[in-house]
Order: structure tokens, then C-alpha cells, then sequence
């Protein structure tokens, strides 16, 4: 019996539809996912890829230099260690550079202030931009705030020191800031927008980010200060003393190109069912993108060598290190993963069994989301008994992905999520401490070991994630 | 019996002398020392000082208008609380100010790296210096190099990472790099001198300092990189590829004044008996000087002032906030602790019974140290018995005391040594992110409370350390 067949059962036992015992497990699948599995906690190029790419590379902004330094270099390391087909497939963005930036507080007692600018954040004029602040403890105060409430003044917004959490819950309300406030700030007649930096560490690290486009651009110069500066500001502000900034970046945006990197192992039986698994290559310019995200390219590509060296799977397993992750402008164009998908078109996405995406950092996988559907199934089951000697529980089920993989997603792919710890991500997360030091290698392993023993069972298998997912939105009411 | 007489016989028998049973203890004097402690441990303003200090002013570099205004705002502290005689004495001194500055790997990869200038590090061209890098691993290797091998070279030296210490040793091998290094470099033929932070962190923050000078300045520009840029630049060195660097900065020098902020709680009795507490105002002007070190200002104000309220002691209890401890330029008069010395002259250093400095950060203490003879003694007997509580141990005799109060045991003040935890001191020292947010209360409560217990104890006892220190000292063979 295929997986397909027994899944399609152990589903349907599921929905309480028929009463049949779950069927024997195939032993020789099993055996070699947990083969490969060991063999990725033996040894494995996960950190080497890492080591070579950040310090070679160091930063690689999308559509840089650099990214497209590193895309080259990424591409011949894929076919170095055995990857098929390997390619490279350029798009167009609007690149943005970080210049010179200052923010200091002025009057009598000058303090510099450690902030950096948005992505994409226009310049201030040479001379900076000088002027009075308004505190708000938090975007909704913003909000509140009429148009016209902040003519001529510098909008600081404080949405709080994020909480850290396992599954990094609490970002999605802070990067809101990042996302929203420049914008906000601007209809009230702001000239300037400052926010605490969406992060969990207390140290002197602005988190960049991008932020929303008004007509292609943001519309204000934005900035985001480090958690103690941001506290600073905060106890000034309540200590009655005035506090007036001035801000300078000479940040700018040019035409450039950005490109996914894609090789395959190629299916020894059914080459044309794909499993993609994504990470992205570029980074932020503050840090060297070690855990954002050359540790997804490392994790994903020393899981299908691995796969591949231990004999060629029956479905096709593709790496792509899209270009472009951290941001899209032109919005929706100019990323790596909407490239992708216009590029295969719709016979190519319908070609895609299943997409995973690593982009949370290096540190464990703790649970594995399948797919809506395919929870309680067969290949659940087994999926469970390979992955458990590594502590990696059976979590929800995947709906999102991830961003680079959102296009697919949307596109009707089906998504599953290894989980991993990023109780210490938004420590990390677009600063400058994001270099090659804070992977932890031996969680980097075992998360290798995760996405290798996984890929092996999926590539296997004949299991129709699709089906699987359209019985189980059936069944319901 | 005093005190004295008590310890001069606990001290003979120490030494062998005579054998008297240890007389009983001052219950007054102790419980006396065991309320104030625990009143520290109830409600102290250390946290209010060190939150003002830091926050109003931020970095306080010796001699700038931030120390200045430091210092005038920190004597109406003194005065609203309670002390007498407050004073600001100046000196004058060469200030240094850090300009812009950067340091860019480059080539067909050009890398910024962050770095920061040494203090008192001259300034490079206005382009900057470019030059191939010699790599050196520890200050050994660039000793050994002969004279002339480093001719338009950039040094590299890489001392390795600091071990996280409780007493903080190790500091002294590495700080040793940025003291001789650059003017060993500028022998050999350097055109500017690199290293490794001398930190035991794994944040992108450099640790600054001052290096030693050669006819009044130092001899090249200097920097030290924060540990994973020298991470980053060893394994390019280790991989082969090409390491140049660009380095700027516009640091200049500049005549100036500081000043030391005295007050005193005048002793009820015995007023011409001083007790010094010491700490400095002055900062490295990255961050904001709150372990390094609002924070012995905080504690050693917030001990006197609890030993003040309890009720006048029999001796003088000084707070001395000292300027420019960071640096001394002119070498050996441009810094507080010296302008001290030669403003009270022999005379007022008789007067001074015993000495201790604040100087390690805000976490616990964790041992006392007394002056050589004072161990074992009745006096030390009842520190023991009163610090007991705060887990508090009797350690090594103290010689050294601190860069502050240095210049007064050279001129014979016996010292004592509250040790507290540096454990994570050495991840902040000299960084930006020696902020407000880095202070424990609780710790540093434990520290107000130590402080204040032992302060008590010497200023209503008669103990004479000086009498100890010859009395062991000419027992020895």
C-alpha cells in the first residue's frame, strides 16, 4: 500500500468515516529517514556553508553587490557538492543603500543616540532634520493623535520591550509599528519618524526593517532606536526635560537586480513531483545575516546532500536561496519568492508537492506542522517516530510557511513548518549582532538532522498533500 | 577597650606574641552597623542617583561639558542630601573627543566592520588610512617582529577572547595590548594599530580605552574591533583571501578642566579622621557610563547618606566623585584621584584613615578586603560577623584599592577592598552598552547595604590601619 493510500485511510479514520486498523509501516522508508537522520548528526556542511557565506559575504543587502557576489559563489557550492540543474534566475528591484546616519539629542546636555534607519527610508536633507519630540507610548496613541497634531515634530513611537517566546509571537504587533507608523505619523504632519526597535535583547542594536511604500517610497525618514536609547528617550521625556532631536541619514535607492538560486537533486522515479525547500540569501546590512538567513541556505541545502548522497529520492528535491526576502519593492515584484512563482508559472506550481522554508535562525526544530489534513495520517504517524529521538513534537498544522514561500502558498502549494527555538531570534534579528558567532552549532545540527529525515520521508513517499487537505476542508461542516 | 587597643591585641595574638582570650564585642558599634545595613537593604537612593547621572547627562568623557555639568548637578545632589563642605576642586587636563569614524575591509568584498577609536588615538588622514593587514595573534607574535617589517602596514592584533571572571582577571594581559600596542606597532613601521576588544562579550560593541602615550600623544591612529569583527577578520586571514583595510577617524585632543566633587558627613568626634569613599564621574563616551561608573558614585553616596541619617559617626566620612579616572593627560596629573593628593598635600593625607573605591560595576560583593594586618583582627572579626549576612566573605588583604584612590596609597593611606561579582562587567566595560539598563537594583541594593555596614563600622571604631599595616609588617622576618 502507498502512503498516498494509507494516508487517504488513516484520514478518513480520522474524520470518523470508516473504522480500519492503521495499516503496517513501511519499514525500509523508515529505516532510511532515520538513517539519514543520524548520519546529519554525524556530519554534515551546514556550518561550513554558513561560515563561508557570512565571511566571505558579510552583509548582502537585495540586489547588492554582495548578494549577487554570494548568489555566484552559493551557485557553483551547490554543484561542488552534487546538486542538479543548478541555475540562476535574476528580477528587477529598487535596491536600497543605508548612508550616513546620526541621531543625537540636542540642548544643553547633547547625547548621540544609537538608531539606525528603516529599508527604504528616504534621506533627511544633508543638513539633517532638527526638531521637537512627540512621545507616544505605543502605535494606538499614534493613532489617536489628529492629522495635523504633529506639524514640524519628530513622532517617537515605544510599542514596549518585545517579550521572548519560543514561537516569536509578540513580533507580528511590533513590526506592525515598523510597518504602519511611518505612514501615520506622516498623514499627521510628522517630519520624522522614530520607533523602539522590534526586539527582545537590551543592548545598543537598532533592529532595522522594511517599512510600508506610499507611492513606491516611505514617505518619511524613519529610524529605529535600540532598546536603551529608546528607554532614554522615554525617561527624558518623563522627566520633564525637552527633548529635541536631530536626525541624518543619506540613505538612497537605485535600480538594481536581485536572483534566486535554485538546484535540484533530481527524482529517481517521479522527477516532476517537487518538494522545494527555501531560505533566503539576502540579509540586512547592519549584521553578516547569519541566522537571517544563511543559516536556512546551510540548514536546507546539508539536508538534501545528505538525502542525495544517501540515494536519489523517488520525487525531486529542489533548494532555492531566493533573493530579495527583506524586501519588495516594487511591492510583490521585487522579491525571491514571487519571482519564482511567475517564473515556473501555473503548470510549475501545480508540479510542487509540498514547500518548506527555513527562516527562523539556527537554534532546534521542536515541532513539525504538517499540511491541514494531514495530521493524525499515516505519514504523520511515521514522521513523528523518525523526528522524536530529536525532541520534535507534532505541532499544529502549517498554513503560512514563511515569506518566501508565501507565493507558492498562495499559489495552492502546500506548506509544512519545522519549528524551530527562537526564543533568542529577535535578540538577533536585524542587527548588527547578527553574525556567524551566534549559531550554536550543535542546535544546528539537529536541526539538519530534522529537515534531512523529514525530506527523506516526504520524497519517498506518494503522499498528495493537496488531497489530503481538500478531504479534510470537505469533511467540515 | 577601643577598638584599637582591641585590635592591636587581636593582631598580637595573630602574630604569636601573647595569648588573650579575643575581648567582648562593641554591641553598640555592631548593631549599630547591622540597622544601617538593613535600612540599605529597605530603601537607598543609589538607584535614584545612577538613573539621574546617567539619563540627564548620558557619556561623561573626562573634561567634556557633559562631566562638567556632571559634577555641578552631583554637588546639589550632595547638598540636598544632607552633605557638608561640598566642593568642586578643578584641574585642568587634555580632553579628547571622538569624531566620525569607520573601519571597511576592502576589495572585490569590501566589509564594514565596527570598530572604534582607542581614546587619545590620533586622527588618521582625512581620507583615511589604506593598507594591506599583517595578522598577529596576541601581542607575543607582534613583539617578535622586527623593526621596519610592518612598513605601511595596518597591525592586527588578536589577543583572544576574555574569559568571564568573578574577580575580573585576565583583563590585565589583554588591556595590556592597548596600552603597548599601538606605540610597538608605530616601532615597527605601522601605519595604524588594530585589536581585538579587550571584552568578554560576543556583541558587535568595541571596547574603547586609553593607550599609553609616547611625547604626549598616541603614536598612531588606534582602534579596537568588536569581537565578531576580529572573529570575522581572522578567518579571512585563515581562508587566504586578501585582507586591506580602510580605517578614519577625526578624534582630536583639546585643552579643557576637570573636577573632583567632594562632600563630607563631618565626624561627630573625631572629624579631623577621614574615611574616603571614591568613585568617578567621568565615562567613556559610548555609552553611558552607568556601570563604569555612575554606579560607585550611586553606591558610596547612598552608604554615607544611610550613615548620616542613622546618626553622625565619631570620624569624617568623604564622598569623593572623582573626574577624568578614564584617562590621565597629562600622564600622572591630568586625573582626579592625582589632583586629590596634591590638593590636600601631606598634611590631609595624614588625616586620611583609610581609603576605598567603588570601581567594578553594581552586582554583589562578594568579599572584603582589608589593609595588610587588619586580617584576623577583632575588627575584621566583626566586619565578618555584620557582612555574614549579606553573604559577604573575608578575602586577601587589600593593596591596590583602585585607579582613583591609587595615588593616595602611594602616599601611604592604608585601603579596603569591597569586591564585587564582574562577571558580566567586562561584557559592557568601555562599551555602548554600558547603559542605565544594565544596573541590577537588587545587586546593587546588596552593594549599598555592604557599603554602608562596613563604612559605619571604621567610622565609629578608632582603628588604626596605618598602626596594623607597621605592626605586621615589621613582624615578618
Amino acid at each position: 500500500m502507498s502512503f498516498n493510500a494509507r494516508l487517504m485511510a488513516a484520514s478518513a479514520i480520522a474524520l470518523g468515516l470508516i473504522a480500519t486498523p492503521v495499516m503496517a509501516q513501511d519499514a525500509r522508508t523508515i529505516r532510511a529517514a532515520e538513517q539519514v537522520r543520524d548520519q546529519a548528526l554525524q556530519a554534515n556542511i551546514a556550518l561550513d556553508y554558513v561560515t563561508q557565506v557570512t565571511t566571505r559575504f558579510g552583509a548582502r543587502p537585495a540586489g547588492s553587490r554582495s548578494e549577487q557576489a554570494a548568489a555566484d559563489w552559493a551557485a557553483d557550492y551547490m554543484r561542488a557538492h552534487g546538486f542538479q540543474n543548478v541555475r540562476i534566475e535574476q528580477f528587477p528591484l529598487v535596491g536600497w543603500e543605508r548612508g550616513e546616519e546620526s541621531a543625537e539629542l540636542l540642548g544643553a546636555r547633547p547625547q548621540r543616540l544609537v538608531a539606525a534607519a528603516l529599508g527604504h527610508s528616504i534621506a533627511t536633507p544633508a543638513n539633517g532634520i532638527e526638531a521637537d519630540v512627540v512621545f507616544f507610548d505605543g502605535l494606538d496613541a499614534l493613532l489617536a493623535a489628529p492629522v495635523g497634531s504633529l506639524t514640524g515634530k519628530i513622532a517617537v513611537v515605544d510599542g514596549g520591550q518585545m517579550v521572548r517566546m519560543q514561537d516569536g509571537s509578540g513580533y507580528g504587533s511590533l513590526s506592525r509599528i515598523r510597518s504602519v507608523g511611518p505612514t501615520e505619523a506622516a498623514k499627521r504632519g510628522a517630519v520624522a519618524f522614530v520607533m523602539r526597535s522590534a526586539g527582545s535583547d537590551e543592548h545598543r542594536m537598532p533592529h532595522t526593517g522594511t517599512t510600508r511604500y506610499v507611492e513606491g517610497k516611505v514617505p518619511l525618514p524613519a529610524f529605529a532606536l535600540s532598546a536603551p536609547d529608546a528607554d532614554q528617550v522615554a525617561r527624558l521625556v518623563q522627566m520633564g526635560e525637552p527633548v529635541r532631536l536631530r536626525l541624518k541619514s543619506t540613505a538612497h535607492t537605485y535600480q538594481t537586480h536581485s536572483q534566486n538560486v535554485i538546484g535540484d537533486i533530481v527524482g529517481a522515479t517521479r522527477p516532476d513531483e517537487i518538494i522545494v525547500l527555501g531560505s533566503h540569501m539576502d540579509s540586512w546590512d547592519l549584521g553578516t545575516g547569519a541566522i537571517d538567513d544563511a543559516a536556512g541556505g546551510a540548514i536546507t541545502l546539508a539536508a538534501a546532500k545528505l538525502v542525495a548522497e544517501q540515494g536519489r529520492p523517488a520525487r525531486t528535491v529542489r533548494v532555492v536561496l531566493y533573493g530579495s526576502e527583506e524586501v519588495a519593492q516594487p511591492t510583490d515584484t521585487g522579491n525571491g519568492g514571487g519571482a519564482y512563482v511567475r517564473n515556473i508559472g501555473v503548470a510549475g506550481v501545480e508540479k510542487h508537492v509540498i514547500a518548506g522554508e527555513s527562516d527562523f535562525g539556527a537554534d532546534r526544530i521542536y515541532a513539525l506542522g504538517l499540511p491541514p489534513g494531514a495530521q493524525g495520517s499515516d505519514f504523520a504517524k511515521i514522521a513523528e517516530r523518525v523526528l522524536r529521538p530529536l525532541a520534535v513534537l507534532s505541532g499544529e498544522a502549517e498554513l503560512f510557511g514563511g515569506v518566501d514561500i508565501g507565493p507558492l502558498a498562495r499559489a495552492g502549494v502546500p506548506v509544512f513548518g519545522l519549528r524551530q527555538d527562537g526564543t533568542r531570534y529577535f535578540d538577533l534579528h536585524h542587527t548588527a549582532d547578527d553574525t556567524l558567532d551566534k549559531i550554536d552549532p550543535a542546535q544546528m545540527t539537529q536541526n539538519v538532522a530534522a529537515w534531512a529525515a523529514l525530506v527523506r520521508l516526504i520524497a519517498d513517499s506518494d503522499v498528495d498533500f493537496r488531497a489530503l487537505r481538500s478531504a479534510a476542508t470537505e469533511a467540515k461542516p
